[in-house]
């Protein structure tokens, strides 16, 4: 088997530091090291040498900071490619076969816009250069590394996708002692984002030792289903009395946490700063039996959808998510107006305050005649993204503002729509997939809108696949089997739901739905937008796109949940809490399912009216408490990890976890998407079930 | 093959009229013609024999009057038994094997309770006194006839069955002009009532020709399972100018309705007043190569309830009933008080609003403790059903109470409830059998109130089987899986509502829930129960047993109905027409059926936001228009037939049938069970879509 056959399959090391080791050898301070590559390349051999002698199987290049825009800083821009493909020469010639090689590509050493002053095109441009040299040099993978700024890292995986198509990328991003990047991408959030871009491997490397990179590698192996790398810097760097860095851990503590990092879900575990051929040595010997855990993680065939610095999951105890539809021109005349001058005030503040009615995604629709919709549709999710963090849906029948809110938006977004409309699905799944995002289709084709649940599926059919075909998986799909009006097609008010259930059922994908339509010309119109977005939840919806600032709306959301016993002990429906956060963070579904375990067990169920029951009911009472507790404490953190996930997926869960089940690890998250064979709430069909079955 | 084995596979013909032929013989006007079967049993067994001899199957003993009641008009009271045994006697005699006895058991000339003065008991008394006499005498059927008053028929058709348990009774009601009995029973509710009473032919006779019962007929074979017999006098009789009464209709024109009356649905036809040996000869003829049409009714399998007056299908254009639950004193004082003192003027006027403002059945529960709640009960559905015409829902823990209630309400009502509860089945079943009840059974076992859908499910499994063991047919079973307080048994509220769409899959019941418990100790009550109620009926509810005079629930329900396209057109949404009617005729549903097969088929779907549909928008409108006077002209005639009974049922329909399906025909009802293959609207699974799959 040839070594890079066991990608994912077995446990590889990495290489360590390389500056240091160049330092040792004679490269001044100060000096450009990668520009060894072209004049001591006998220095930067000798090194990788060293790390392939203990034992490292892949080495990096040394091609760190090649990038023009890091090469200027020592009047070397116009020496990228050289460099690059000199350090791609140097790393081969010390393998000898013995090792993978990759290619090197770290952060540009400016900030991008939003945060700084690089526009992303420049910033693409820059490693676009560099991802040119490799394509030329071909190493084995390319790896994106040492970046903390998710929409860097994006500008940096497009690259090398578009001018390296044919060489994988591992992406790293690197985090804080907080367990998120300074810009507040936490590890979910990374490894969703990456993914969906195309990364072959995602992981974590400098800035903090091994110790607290285990939690980031559990957290991201809840998301993702490639295979995970961790390259962490020996300890946290101390400042010694004379000014230099010194690393704390040595090779025998660092290398203890190789089967911790392991264990978590790491498959490629390497060094950083600080880490000498002898960590590496130790680490190698710390793997060397062991396999990767070789599980997708438990939530990487969920819909997900994230924003710069979180993620949302749309697992069941999470539905109905609600899309806050407000940023929107349609028969709205100042909003029409701003939009029109370019003033984004407003856009600003519906998004604030849909997110503080309780919307956990926002549709953006600049859709006014005559203006540059492109230029609108980026501005409008710059201007959102600087004022919330939740992820939003973009919203056009124009693809090219659709593409542009696509390159502007950072995150995961969901791109609304595509249908079977003559091109439609051709000129918006290239660039959805491109981006990363999720694709929201109507059940639309060549002749319009169907009239029954049955033609609604067979659309629904087709939509999948056509986004299948573009690469885009099942479950980044969603299908919007089309409300409309009750008063003018009153029977395809019922075939509508109907379709919800049996797309669901069928096909396992989500579906949305703008309900308000439904009423139209009805008299009382906010009343029966709210019965229908019942029965269609009812039937199984998993998102609704609707007016959050409706407090109408929003009560039947919240009894819903409450009904659906996806708001545990009515915490949120009886405001116990001070926001009304509609979505749960990781831990509190975990405590859910846990908690739901214990009640419907037969033992423990409670029914005060019933005779015989009074004893338990004491107990479930006690479960109760209990619960509220761990929710309350998992709230705590949330500020700290801020992933909104729950613990069923729709490909498997449903039945609810057994009591026992350890709250924070992957192995729990794995455990909670598992049958519990002796929960109390088996259904005839519990595999039927994993959606609910419309409940 | 025998001749009784052909009951309902080949078309048999009863005789004619006997007193007529009798004073033919010399009976002198006024002289009792029953007594002839002890005093001149030879003019009596000529009689019979002149009706074998013209082809009669079944010949009728010459004892219709002979009651006790009745012979003592004559002083011959205590003759009952010696002429009902002697009456047997010559008919047997006169048959020699080649014609079935029937024995005739006709009204008491005095009218039952609550319209005359005779109570129920007395009646019953003397139908018991005849009936003793024919369980010796042993004919082959007990037929009781010419009794408008279902009261009385139910009285007669329990004697029969507690006195001649082994000998098959056939009941015949006698209905005006009108198409009703001139109580205002109607043919459906005839047949429901009689049927469930265990009657094994049902059917007409006396009053009217053949030419006006031909409608009665074809109206009651659609509901009935069992066969149907008629027996028209010679036409409306004429008063001549010499005061003697004569009947219009010749032998041929009268035996020109036999083939008609078949088609209709009937398979035993004879004659009544005015009608000669001729009559039945010619009628023997016309009617020799027909077969029945075998079908039970489409809606003989449908849960039905019915007042004295009225049926109410449980067909899903129908769905959810309303079932009002204020009568019951529980918690309100002054109902209380009057319940004790037996004053009724508020349980009176309860049922009024109730009723006014759209409950289609009402529940009746007087249980105030240390009263005499089954004389309670009795008055009060005496009352009740003096004042509005909607079937009932008999409501207590005491089985007396019930069986009193059960005996005093002229009608089909439900039995709320029986459970596996020790003892409790044993009670209530075969009280609810004997006196033709449907029943409510409450998913509660030896060890109370289960907690998961599946625990529901199979306790709900075995209601129907102890149901079924009682004789009580499935359809009659109704099961409520009991809601309960969310905020104490959250997960529960969804075990429930699972519940419901189990239930309904796998055992094809009709399923009620008490929906306001859910919301025990939450805030805003009103609003979490119409939440819980729109997405119990999604799930499939078929009846809601809550408080109509609160606004918002019936909002609700007419909002469900709607979007279920229940309500064409929202007629009753938009409040066009004046009385919130919730249930629809037989006419009606047909014809909504009819106009959602047109509505609903691909050509004719218009959505006017798609493209290329504008011109089917124009038929659909058309279409809604044509639908709309359709169902206007139901309406009109909806007081003179009162049915309240919709197109499809749950065993077999679904799928809206195909335009041009003739709309007031039973075989047009028939055809509205059978899935149209050209509808628009089929279901991956059009047999399991039958109770809609929920929808
Ligand atoms: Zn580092
Ligand atoms: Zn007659
Ligand atoms: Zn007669």
């Amino acid at each position: 088997m040839r070594l890079d056959d066991l990608l994912g399959r077995a446990v590889l090391v990495f290489d360590g530091a390389m500056g240091t080791m160049l330092q040792a050898r004679g490269l001044p301070a100060g000096a450009c090291p990668d520009l060894w590559n072209l004049e001591r390349p006998d220095a930067v051999v000798a090194v990788h040498r060293e790390y392939v002698a203990a034992g490292a199987q892949i080495i990096e290049t040394n091609t760190f900071g090649a990038t023009p825009a890091r090469l200027a800083h020592y009047g070397l821009a116009d020496k990228c490619h050289a460099i690059t493909v000199a350090g791609v020469r140097c790393a081969r010639e010390a393998a000898e076969g013995r090792a993978l090689v990759a290619g090197s590509m770290g952060p540009l050493g400016a900030l991008v816009e939003p945060l700084g002053e690089l526009t992303f095109d420049e910033a693409y441009a820059q490693f676009a250069a560099q991802a040119r040299a490799f394509a030329e040099a071909r190493p084995d993978f390319i790896i994106v590394e040492t970046i903390a700024d998710l929409n860097e890292l994006r500008a940096a995986v497009l690259a090398c996708k578009d001018h390296a198509p044919s060489i994988r990328i591992i992406a790293q991003i690197t985090i804080d002692p907080s367990g998120r990047a300074f810009t507040g991408t936490d590890p979910e959030t990374a490894g969703l984002v990456l993914q969906s871009l195309g990364a072959d491997v995602i992981g974590f490397n400098c800035s903090v030792g091994p110790d607290l990179l285990v939690d980031a590698v559990a957290r991201m192996a809840r998301v993702v289903r490639v295979p995970i790398s961790v390259q962490p810097n020996a300890g946290l760097p101390l400042l010694t009395p004379d000014g230099t860095t010194r690393f704390p851990m040595g090779p025998e503590e660092f290398a203890a946490y190789g089967p911790k990092l392991v264990a978590a879900g790491a498959s490629l575990v390497g060094g950083c700063c600080g880490t000498t051929p002898e960590h590496i040595r130790r680490l190698r010997a710390a793997v060397e039996e062991m396999k990767p855990t070789g599980q997708p993680g438990p939530l990487s065939e969920t819909l997900g959808l994230a924003s710069r610095t979180r993620s949302l999951f749309f697992v069941e105890q999470n539905l109905p998510v609600v899309i806050g539809e407000r940023i929107n021109p349609t028969g709205r005349k100042l909003l029409t107006r701003d939009i029109k001058e370019g003033a984004f005030a407003r856009v600003r503040d519906e998004a604030k305050k849909q997110v503080a009615a309780g919307a956990a995604v926002l549709d953006v629709n600049v859709g006014v005649p005559l203006i540059d919709e492109p230029a609108a549709m980026a501005q409008a999710v710059r201007v959102i993204q600087g004022a919330v963090d939740v992820p939003l849906c973009l919203d056009s029948p124009n693809a090219d503002a659709l593409e542009a809110g696509l390159k502007a938006c950072v995150g995961k977004p969901l791109v609304n729509s595509f249908s079977l409309e003559e091109g439609r699905a051709e000129a918006v799944l290239p660039v959805a997939k491109r981006y990363g995002a999720a694709v929201l289709g109507l059940t639309i084709d060549e002749r319009g809108i169907p009239a029954s649940a049955q033609q609604r599926l067979e659309i629904a059919r087709r939509l999948v696949a056509a986004a299948e075909a573009y690469g885009i998986p099942r479950h980044d799909v969603v299908i919007d089997p089309l409300a409309l009006t009750a008063g003018a097609q009153q029977a395809e008010a019922r075939e509508t739901l109907r379709a919800i259930q049996w797309i669901t059922d069928e096909l396992g994908v989500r579906t949305s739905l703008g309900v308000s339509n439904v009423s139209f010309g009805l008299p009382n119109r906010p009343f029966l937008n709210a019965v229908y977005l019942t029965m269609a939840v009812t039937m199984g919806l998993s998102m609704a796109i609707m007016n959050p600032l409706e407090e109408r709306m929003m009560d039947t959301v919240r009894a819903l949940r409450l009904f659906l016993n996806r708001d545990r002990n009515a915490r949120v429906y009886m405001q116990e809490v001070g926001p009304k956060r509609l979505v749960h963070t990781v831990e509190e579904a975990l405590k859910i399912a846990a908690g739901e375990g214990r009640a419907a067990s037969p033992g423990a169920a409670g029914i005060p009216a019933a005779k015989g029951t009074s004893a338990a009911d004491d107990t479930s009472a006690a479960d109760g408490a209990r619960a509220a507790d761990g929710a309350r404490a998992a709230d705590d953190t949330s500020a700290a990890d801020g992933v909104r996930v729950a613990a069923d997926t729709p490909a498997t869960a449903g039945t609810p976890v057994a009591d026992g089940t350890p709250a924070s690890t992957a192995p729990a998250l794995a455990a909670a998407t598992a049958p519990a064979p002796d929960a109390g709430v088996p259904g005839p069909d519990p595999a039927g079930d994993a959606l609910g079955r419309r409940l």
